[in-house]
């Protein structure tokens, strides 16, 4: 079985049932231009949840939930004492997302996990299904809260008083979600499985501009997350003197014009983002008080992202002319390298199959860089439209995305045979 | 009478009364730092409107309302047929503003007409106090929507399409208002005043500077309103290469480092003002498709506001290097001066109280500029602590508040008499 493919499994894998499981998932949140908004710890989070259970209740699965709300849905072994091969994605999607994200990782294991059960092939370990707990930090910053507790990267209550645009507490939205969620049985935080695999959709250009079908994922850049705060002073906008203000919008544009001279990378590696803006009073005719702006920093080269992204205080507080500005780290994740193991057995899965496969790095992060530090680890990527993600025109075709479920059928037996 | 001071008339208006008033009407909306956020047509509007009727009930002021939900307390004249004298501001305030601007204009109407009808001087006309709605535009722009429509300068529907930040319709929340204020007699919208006068801080910093009592308002310099559009395309943050990108915030701080050239004035006299950002999707990393963002341009020299004004479409899109823009002119009002009759009825009263008054311009616009066709107009300017306005901490003391009150009420009995 390590080495060869199964012939009744890869058929077993069915293009137009994943498919079908992913167009209903998409109209929870559905959004104009075939995208989706389904924000985490939302009621449409929970349906969506719902939805994946009763998918699972009828293959037999059984589901459990832990105190980050992240959720498991376990495919019994031969022998349950053994470490699970642990495999899935998020249910959640960016605020103008698409239908790919994150939730096809998570249908695709579900029909990964239906087809080994059809094939009638048991495997010697479980295999569990796992829908991480908001990803995206498109609700609450940053992403891969529940990934990051699970691991133990980070304390399960870190992020409590993290608000949303609304000003909910992260912390008050997943006790909601617990309580609302009590009839699945709890689990303990936490686990040391044998394996992780997460299949994704690349979010990049290269798997289409190569005509490949799978790519091999290698590592994880890392990621720096910042918030910049700029304080002013509020003002009529007819009869302060322009040389008399404190704008917060001006020095904001002082510091994201300095930002990209400091950001600037000839060779287009490196990341940066100012995405995300608030301001206040945010009334036309009320000289701004004060901004606050974010900062996405990624670099494949952990010396980079450490050298720009320290830098980047003093730049802002050199670029301030009226007002004050100060600069926190949301969020750190050094980049990963993933261990040979999984990345190994998708290689031999794709040969088997006649796939296409190339070794890449991802250049977004996921929940699979917080799994390295308790296993071997590795993701699997299908070939993205034109690159495009985190976009309502983001698209995989059926046909990618069942090649993707059958690497992954073929590597959890792989793995969970061992 | 119109060339002398009336001393009970003086005696009559009342600094601690007024003040009181004042400050119960910064109870509806307070926000910290002795702040005010009282939004047009919100239910706190409501309840500082009815706290105002009840105030004008108790000294025999009658009310009405116009189709604009513009309210009217009217003082009755000896000879009820003659054209009223109009007085009033507005109730609405900035979302983080203070408690004075507008609101001082209605309380000091309100102060003067009592200190009338408790001199015992009856005035030959009929003296009409005015709250004007939306005079801020800080809910809906743009601003002076009530005045507007009363003087004819537009269509009373002009607006109604017009949202505020949670996508209320400016039509949909005047009619509820109109419906919940149904038990007020409703008036025909619009009026031929004999005259026009109102108070207001000068919110900026000439009569505190000066140590001046008074600002004789000669006229109000002019404003355009824009929102330029920006179109891009959301991307993944992690995974799009910078110079892939259509970056509608990278682009947006182009266009205003662009305009700054534009609008650079080394006499300090141009205002120009982006004080309101939206970005879409606002997530930190997805990359920014689309920015809105508003222009204020204000200057006394309708040459100047032509020419700046015209050149920003071109300088907008100009500055454009991976999206496209549009911009659109919401609001424009040319330079106002206003006729003889009012300044000089002021600068007659403030002399023969022995203040302290100058002829000056005002920065901000005012519901009073729409007045200017109608009928001979003014405006009464007390001191800006510091010139700060629209912000929590403006400030205008209670005695400077009284002698702007004491030369608004003989301003009344002057103008009323004629």
């Amino acid at each position: 079985m390590t080495n060869g493919v199964a012939p009744n499994l890869v058929a077993a894998v069915d293009e137009a049932r994943q498919w079908g499981r992913l167009m209903e998932m998409a109209r929870l949140g559905a959004i104009p231009g075939d995208g989706v908004n389904r924000a985490c710890l939302t009621p449409l989070d929970r349906e969506s949840r719902r939805l994946l259970i009763g998918w699972g209740h009828a293959i037999g699965l059984t589901e459990s939930i832990d105190a980050l709300g992240n959720l498991f849905l376990r495919h019994e072994g031969t022998d349950p004492s053994l470490a699970p091969v642990l495999t899935g994605s998020h249910m959640d999607s960016q605020p103008s997302g698409g239908r790919f994200d994150g939730i096809w990782g998570v249908i695709a294991a579900l029909e990964a996990i239906q087809a080994l059960r059809e094939a009638g092939t048991p495997t010697k370990r479980p295999i569990e299904l796992v829908a991480w707990t908001n990803e995206e930090g498109g609700r609450f910053a940053p992403g891969c809260m529940g990934s990051m507790a699970y691991a133990g990267h980070s304390a399960p209550d870190t992020w409590d008083a993290a608000t949303d645009k609304d000003d909910i507490r992260f912390g008050d939205a997943l006790a909601e979600h617990l309580a609302l969620e009590a009839d699945i049985p709890r689990r303990p935080l936490g686990g040391k499985p044998f394996a992780y695999v997460e299949a994704h959709i690349e979010q990049g250009p290269k798997l289409e501009a190569e005509d490949r079908d799978i790519g091999i994922v290698t590592g994880i850049q890392g990621s720096r997350w910042f918030t910049v705060d700029i304080t002013g002073k509020s003002d009529h906008a007819g009869t302060a003197p322009v040389g008399m203000r404190q704008d917060a919008v001006q020095d904001m544009v002082r510091a994201i014009t300095a930002l990209n001279t400091l950001m600037y990378d000839p060779t287009d590696v490196l990341r940066f983002t100012v995405a995300r803006i608030e301001v206040s009073p945010n009334s036309s005719n009320s000289v701004a008080g004060n901004v606050r702006f974010t900062i996405d920093l990624r670099h494949p080269d952990n010396a980079v992202l450490l050298a720009r992204g320290n830098a980047i205080l003093g730049v802002v507080q050199a670029a301030m002319r009226f007002c004050t500005a100060s600069v926190i780290e949301r969020f750190t994740a050094a980049p990963v390298v993933f261990q040979p193991e999984v990345p190994d057995a998708i290689e031999r899965a794709a040969l088997a199959q006649g796939l296409n496969a190339v070794r890449m790095p991802s250049g977004a992060f996921h929940d699979a860089q917080f799994m390295v530090p308790l296993c071997p680890t590795g993701m699997i990527f299908v070939p993205s439209a034109r690159g495009v993600s985190h976009h309502p025109s983001e698209y995989t075709a059926p046909e990618q995305l069942a090649a993707g479920a059958r690497v992954l059928a073929a590597v959890l037996a792989d793995l969970a045979n061992q």
